[in-house]
Order: structure tokens, then sequence, then C-alpha cells
């Protein structure tokens, strides 16, 4: 049945394990919400089940709940009023123990094999899941549709696709034979099993539930761990579709569904704190804060921990022919989801005697007048903006935004709320755009939220200095830069390597900073205080199971 | 000069890289101190060379000493008299970080070109290695070749091509393509960059000194990532010698010898420690007892620590054919270099109520006996004897006999000195074999050296649930069980996955429980207390890279 999954998905399989190979493009799941891909009634079947599930009881059938929680807020206005079970941690990892003995026992091709539907099967619910993401996150339509859907299930077919590639090369039952000079040779056999480590925690974010959350949970499942989902409370729902879904597909394999369960919880409650230290808890992958990242890596001991904390991602502007496609690009980066990405840009380093362009030398309040009229030409059709913007997922990033006001710095393009024409009450922000000076101590911390500096430096050198050293300090998951001269360039690639930061350079066209595509780009280095592990290589997925062998004289 | 280095081993790798894939039988050092494969001169020139180092300074030309240290004493008899240049650790760090700026940007080819003829070289003063290893370690001088020599070359070698075959999936340029529909495709170039870790620390044993520092340097060195070598201050020697010729070759190939420094310290000082809490230092290998690995692993948070620390590795003896056959096999392990092992045996698991064999049952006792038996046997020529316990390497371990003595234990087999016709001063003795029962709790500690108990329990399923039970708790590096019942192996082997342990079924012949050949067989499982990777898989080089990316558009 499980094995039926794995040769139903093999091609796709294969094909992904050559994607991640050659890196060229290449996707299986289509980005645009378009009929003609997902199906005439996609649209509307995926409204209605959103529409359902408020109000109601969340339709999973896990064990060993004691009443319901959940209480999300959608930042577009309202409570989606669903209610999840609550299940308490000492349940939850007793059930994950129990699964684990018959999963443990499936191997890779059946791990991977139900993987592989699940991803199918999020796949076909994709305008679901986009409802589900814009309601929790604040996310726009379109993105939630791609980032929360087709593109987060990319990543998770990544993460499957290394374990897969890096599973498949031990062997099953291996004969060897050593020479004994005129003697017979010693012949042994030597069984190779792949085993799980265990139970894998996922903690979640608010802001990209699925996105952040799939690459660990498909690195764990196929590699036979089991896992509890621990969502973050304000977006509770992805997840629980998630975890449904998996629950559906093992169950129909055969296996104990409680190989992947949700945790849902009562903001503020310790559940996460008491999961991440459970013993039975071998795996953690974590999304947010670096506070509680930090925390997470002090304390959790007893396992394998992989992080996706805070950064401060840089851009230098060195020179460029065009400083208005500049300027159009970053504008777009600055708005995209309120800057609520791990990658959106927030210092943009300017040397203060000006930039080179093709229309001559460009003084640094020029191209900081540019940066800032162009997201006020952005923004200047809200109904239009709101579809890049999205809204402020919570209340601490909009009081960021007047924190930062606060600095009493030169303000390029005020940030100011964005009338959505479908939701009256929708938290709608336009980015703030400052201008200040490289010794400014405040810029070099995260700003979570639609917060732009842009920053005279001494010169280009001292730019790309201040962005080295922030990266190694802080840490980042972007750097980007522009620079009509090679030379330029080459240094900035060298700062990027030692610093072990992803380089942008020159995007002026339909690629933006804080964008990435899986099977391609690397989500992260793991190389600097940002993240302590990319979306996806190797690394993350080879230590999550081991082998155990067994050798005897044939 | 360096890719030379690379093309001249080039094929070798390849062979290296399919080894590690088939996991069949495959070696490039051969094990046999044999003038036909070394040279007719190997071997005087291999001792002349040994000798030479005695009651001198070490030629090595490694910059930033303040004086020398050492004091090495043979286990054979005897002060070494060899000095070292001590490096203070800031004056290690800062060479090894201004290192670091040119050998990171060797690239891939360049590292592992270096690692394999530093392989080369190594194995071609094999001869001179074995002396080195022998006369700090106490191991016999065959074994000494061997695991000093060839073996340890092999898992060096065995690192290498693991990282290589993981760096060589990182395409160097990459053209990626992203169709638009009707429009012209986005059309992006993106170049990914292999980039170290930084400085790596190789935190050797006085047991082993070649052989478990060869993974962790040779995969340290092959990511581009600069090493330090501390070695025990008892086993200075053998990783002086790998030190010498890698500077030798690292400056062949244009790269700064301070590539690879050796920190030769006073016993009992505050090195170890203060190397491993240097900010600089990202990348650990300790191999040890279990008490500072720990310490590492609790303490050294700005590294990626790999540790190989203590276990307590067991028997299950549920039935057999012929218990001669057993006893013998086992003997020959509890006495093999006197039990100072990782691998070496310590509880035998035997039902009370005794044993079928193709003669009947053979009830507890006499089981007992044939195993004190078969030892005293392989113990009644002394000269052959010391040939295979070698010496005890320090007088701990000759104390720990003692205090095993002292609990009081039916003594199977007496531990009593083994007088050597080369060496009278050799700090020899035999193994000490006691019975004993499986509610003596101080048999689920590590007692390192030459000394068993024979364990009475209440049946296999019993000796089973002990087993793993230990495992889990106090970690284990081998398990071996004899059963003549399908359903009995069956039973262990899935005891063994659940716990995390390697398994040996029925060795009777030439393979004992305590060896493991590099390509085959993985040495320890990263999956118990015991060790927190095993040698060598990808996991163990897969983190010690990461990869830098620049896309620009086309």
């Amino acid at each position: 049945m499980a094995t039926d999954f794995f040769n139903k998905h093999r091609d796709t399989l294969d094909q992904a394990v050559t994607a991640i190979g050659t890196r060229e493009f290449w996707t299986p799941h289509p980005e645009m919400p378009s009929p003609r891909v997902y199906g005439d009634n996609a649209a509307a079947e995926g409204e209605a089940a959103f529409e359902a599930y408020k109000n109601s009881d969340f339709p999973l059938d896990q064990p060993g709940a004691q009443g319901t929680t959940g209480a999300e807020l959608s930042p577009f206005g309202g409570s989606l009023g669903v209610r999840y079970p609550r299940v308490p941690v000492q349940t939850l990892v007793e059930q994950s123990g129990k699964a684990l003995e018959t999963w443990r026992k499936g191997g890779p091709q059946q791990w991977v094999g139900v993987c592989m539907e699940i991803l199918q099967r999020l796949n076909q619910r994709s305008f679901e899941m986009a409802h589900a993401v814009q309601h929790t996150t604040g996310q726009g339509f379109m993105m939630a549709f791609q980032a929360g859907g087709p593109h987060a299930q990319d990543r998770g077919m990544e993460a499957v696709a290394y374990a897969w590639q890096d599973m498949s090369r031990i062997p099953g039952l291996v004969t060897w034979e050593k020479p004994q000079g005129k003697h017979d040779p010693i012949r042994m056999d030597k069984r190779f099993t792949v085993v799980p480590r265990g139970i894998g925690l996922i903690i979640g974010c608010t802001t990209f539930p699925t996105w952040n959350s799939y690459p660990g949970l498909f690195a764990d499942l196929a590699t036979g761990n089991t896992v509890i989902v621990k969502p973050h409370p304000g977006a509770i729902l992805p997840l629980a579709i998630t975890v449904a879904i998996a629950r559906d597909v093992l169950a129909e394999a055969g296996f104990d569904p409680n190989v992947v369960q949700l945790a849902a919880h009562e903001a503020q409650d310790d559940t996460a704190q008491e999961l991440a230290l459970n013993p039975a808890v071998r795996l953690i992958d974590f999304t947010g804060s670096s506070a509680n990242g930090n925390w997470i890596e002090q304390h959790a001991r007893q396992a394998l921990v992989y992080t996706e904390k805070a950064g401060v991602n840089q851009i230098i502007i060195d020179s460029a022919d065009d400083i208005k496609a500049v300027a159009r690009n970053l504008a777009f980066s600055f708005a995209l989801y309120s800057g609520q990405m791990c990658t959106a840009p927030q210092n943009v380093y300017v040397p203060r005697d000006g930039i080179r362009t093709a229309d001559g030398t460009l003084g640094f309040d020029e191209v900081a007048k540019a940066l800032g009229d162009a997201v006020a030409k952005l923004v200047s059709d809200p109904a239009r903006a709101v579809q890049i913007t999205g809204a402020v997922q919570n209340e601490a990033t909009a009081a960021r935004i007047d924190q930062a006001r606060d600095l009493g710095m030169t303000i390029l393009h005020d940030s100011q709320p964005l009338p959505h024409p479908d939701f009256p009450d929708a938290r709608t922000l336009s980015p703030l755009v400052m201008a200040t000076t490289a010794d400014h101590a405040d810029i070099y911390q995260e700003w979570f939220g639609p917060i732009v500096f842009v920053v005279a430096t001494d010169s280009t050198e001292h730019s790309i200095q201040l962005a080295r050293d922030t990266v190694i300090k802080h840490g980042a998951l972007t750097l980007s830069a522009y620079s009509t001269d090679n030379q330029v360039t080459e240094q900035i690639q060298d700062a990027a390597e030692q610093a072990g930061v992803s380089l942008s350079l020159n995007l002026t066209g339909a690629v933006f900073i804080n964008q990435t595509a899986a099977f391609s780009d690397f989500h992260g280095t793991g190389a600097n205080p940002a993240a302590n592990a990319a979306l996806s290589d190797t690394a993350y997925v080879s230590n999550r199971y081991r082998v155990v062998q067994t050798r005897w004289h044939v």
C-alpha cells in the first residue's frame, strides 16, 4: 500500500533529485492559481472549505484531546473561531513514541512514498491553504497562494529529495570479501538498516506557517521520524490542514496516524518549552525570534536543533546604470508582505559622496530620494498596493514602525495605512523609509516589518565592511548589491563568502531579494547567526537518520 | 600545483567514492608490513627514523613557538625524550585564521588533492608511524602498524571520499531559466561556492592517536577548514609526524603550512579547554572520556562538536554449535591490545540455566569456564601473547584491574604480567575475566582495559533487554551475539536497531568484534551516548562546509 505511494511518485521524485543536483529551474507545483492547472472548481471549493472551518471544531481525529483551543484573528479583520483539539504534551509524546515503533520499520521507500503523497494532496488543496494562510499571516491572496502553497510544497519536496538521495546510497545487504593471499578470503554478509532518530518537533511561526515548517516536517518524516507539529497560536489553521492530510495518508498506508500530530496550544503557555525539553524529542526545527531560537539551542541539548532566527539584511549600492530601475525593484522588496519576511532588506548602504550612474554622479540625497519616491509611487494606488503589502500580522510590528519613526531620522517615505477595498478592518501599512548615517547603532539590529534605513557611508569599501561585519555579528539571510564595476562585485562576493551570506547582484527586473526558488536557491547558509542550517542541503537531512549494521560470516 | 595532486590521485579517489557506496571490501593501503609492498628498506628506514626522533627536537618548522614540551613514556619502557615546539593557543588560532584566508579560496579540488597526497605520504611512512604508535600507545608492533598506519589512512580517506562525494554535487555555475508563459523566461546565472566553517580542532587520545584523529582531520581539511591538532600529551609523536607531512604537502601546493598546526602541550594544563572555547574554533573532533567529551559538548557552543566517548560493549550468548570456537574468538577480543579499545567487549550475558549447543545444554558455569580457559590458553605462551596484548598504556588502566578484582566476583581468569621477550620493562597484563550476576550495578559502567564480566541472566530475553537498555543509557560501540536460532537473532537485531548499536553475529573465525573495516563498516552509529557521530558517513562531513551563492540576471 505505502510502497504504491512510492512507485506512484517515483518519476517526480527522480526529477526532484535531478533538480537539486543541476539546480536549474524545476517545480512540480504550478505557482499560478489558474483553473487550467488546479481545475475549474478549485478556487470556489477552496474558499468554501476555508469558510466551513470558521467558528467550528476543526475536523482532526487526534486521540487524547482534553478540550479545545484556538483564538486566531485575521489580520484582515475578524476572528476565525476555529477550535482545535488540545492534547497534553505528555500524551502527544507517548503517542508519538508508540507510532514510531511501526513507522521505524517502514523503511526509506515507505517513508518517502508517504511524504510524496502528502505533498500531492497538499498541492491539490492549495486554494483552501491560500485562504488559511492569508487569514492567519496577513499575506495578500496571491502571495498566500504561492508561498503558502506551491512554494512551500516545493521546499517540502526538496527536503524529501535530499533525504531520498542520501538514504538511497546506503546499500541493504552487502557481501564483503577480504582476500587472504593464498588462503580463502574472509566472507561476511552485512545488512545496513536506516533508523530514525526518534520524535521530531516542528515549531512554526506566524508569518510563513507552511513554508518555514515543511522542510523540517518532511525531512523528519522522510527519514523515519515521527513528528509533533506545534503551530504558533496565531497561525494554527494552515498546519492543522497539513496535519489532517498527513494523518489521512498515513492511515491509508497502514501506519498509525499519530506519526504526525498537531500540538495546538494557548498563546503564552509553556507548550513549546515543555516539548523542546522532553527527553524523547530528538529533533527540533524552529522558526522565530533569535531569543526563542537561542533558548532552544542552549537548553534542548538532547535534540538536534535546526533554527531560523532573525538577521539584518543589507543592500550595497555602489553604482548603477539606471537608479530608477534599482529603486523600483527595491521599493517592491520593501513593500512585499510589509517587510514581514526573514529575507526582506533593511539597511541600504550608499556612499555619502554619491554613486556613478549612466547619467553621471548621483548624490546620496538623490539616491535616497529616488528610493522614497519609488515607494510613494508603488503605494499611490492603495487598492493595488495592498495586494503587495498584505496586512501587518500583529500589533507589535505596527508598534515597531512608530518606534522607528521616533529615532528622529530623515523620513524619505512615511508609513501610512492603505485602505483595503475588500477588508475595511485590515491592518495595512506602507513602508517607512528613512535616511541616516552609519554611526547610528540602532540600525544594526533587526527591525522586523516594513522599516528601511538608507545609510550614508564613507565609501563603497566602508559599505562592504559594514555589511560583512553585520552579517558576522548579527546574521543575515540576504545580501544584495548594485555595481557596474566587476572589481567591486568581486570584492562583495568575497565578503559574502567570508561572512557566509547569499548574494544577489543588480536585481532590477522580476526577481526580488526576498524570494528564493526551491531546488535552485539555498535559503540561508547556516554559516551566520541568522540560521544554523540551509533550506535544504545534505547537511539538513543526513543527521536525522542513522545507520545500524549487522554482520555475520557467510 | 595543488590541482596536480587532485589529478594524481583522481583514480584512487573515484575508487574510494565507489567503495563507500558498495561497502564491499576495498583499500588502497595494504595492511601487511611486507617488503614486497612497502619496499625492501622500508622497515629499516622506518625504525631508523623513529630512533632519530628520540631525545631530540622534533623537526617541525612551526612559527610562534615559545620553548618546547614533551614527556612521552613508552609503555614498553623508557622515555622517548622527543621535544616539540610549544605554541601559545592565541598564536595557533591567529595563524590558523590567517592561513584560512588563502586555503578557503583553494576550493574542493585543491583541498581534496592535498588530503590525498598527505595520505599517500603517510602510507609510505607506515613503518616509522608503527614505531611511533607502538611506543606511545603500547600496541604490539603488528597492531601499531595496521591500526596506526593503513587502517588509520583508510579512515582518513573514507572521510575525504564522503566530503568529495558531497561537495562535488554542488554545481559551480548554473543558468536558471523560469518560464513566463508567452513572455520571455526569467534568466539568471547562479554561482555556488563551497566555503569552510573556519578553524577545526582535533583532540587526540593516547590509545589510537592516528586512527581516531584522521577522520576529523581529513574531513575538516577536505572541506576547506584549517586544523589545529591537539594530541594527548602521552601520544604526541604519531600526530607530530602527521602534521609535519601535512605541512610539507601544503607548502608544495603553494598554501600556508599553518593550515595544519600541532598544539603540543603539557599534561594537565588547560590547552584543550582554551582551544575548545575559542570563538574562532568552529569544529571540534574529540576522542576520549565521557566526562571530557560531555564537557566539550556542553560548553563549546560556538562549534560543531563530534565526539567519541565511552560505552559498555556487550555480548549475548544464547546458543552455539561449538562453545570452544566462540570462546577462542572472544578470548582474542578480550586480550587484543589489553582491551584498550573503544570496541572491546566487557559484559557477556549468559542465561543462568545455560545455553544449547550441538553437544546438548551447557550450564552457565561451563560457559564461563570455557571463556576463562580460552583466555588462559591464549596467554599460555607469553612471548606470543604480548604480540596480541601489547602493553597497558597508563597506570590508571593497570589500577582499574586491581579495582575490578576487589569487586569480589568469581575469578575465571586472573590478570597477570606477561614477560615480554624484547622489552623487560613493558607493562603487560593478561585479561581479568570474572563471573557475576545481572543485578551487580557496577558492571553497567565502562571498565576500560582488559576487564570482562560474564553475567548470569534470567534468560536470553533478559540478556537482550539488559543489552538494549545499557546501550540506550550508557552507550556502546559494539554489540555481539551468538545464537543458532533465527528468531532470536531477529529479536537481537531489532533491539540493536532500537538502541542504535552495530551488531555482529556468531563471530567464530578471523573477524573480531573489536575490528571494523573502513569503506564497509561504520564505526559507531551516533545514535547512542557512546558517540554522537559515525565514522564515516555523509552526516560526518556535510555540515563542515557551507555553500554561498551569488545570483544575477544574464
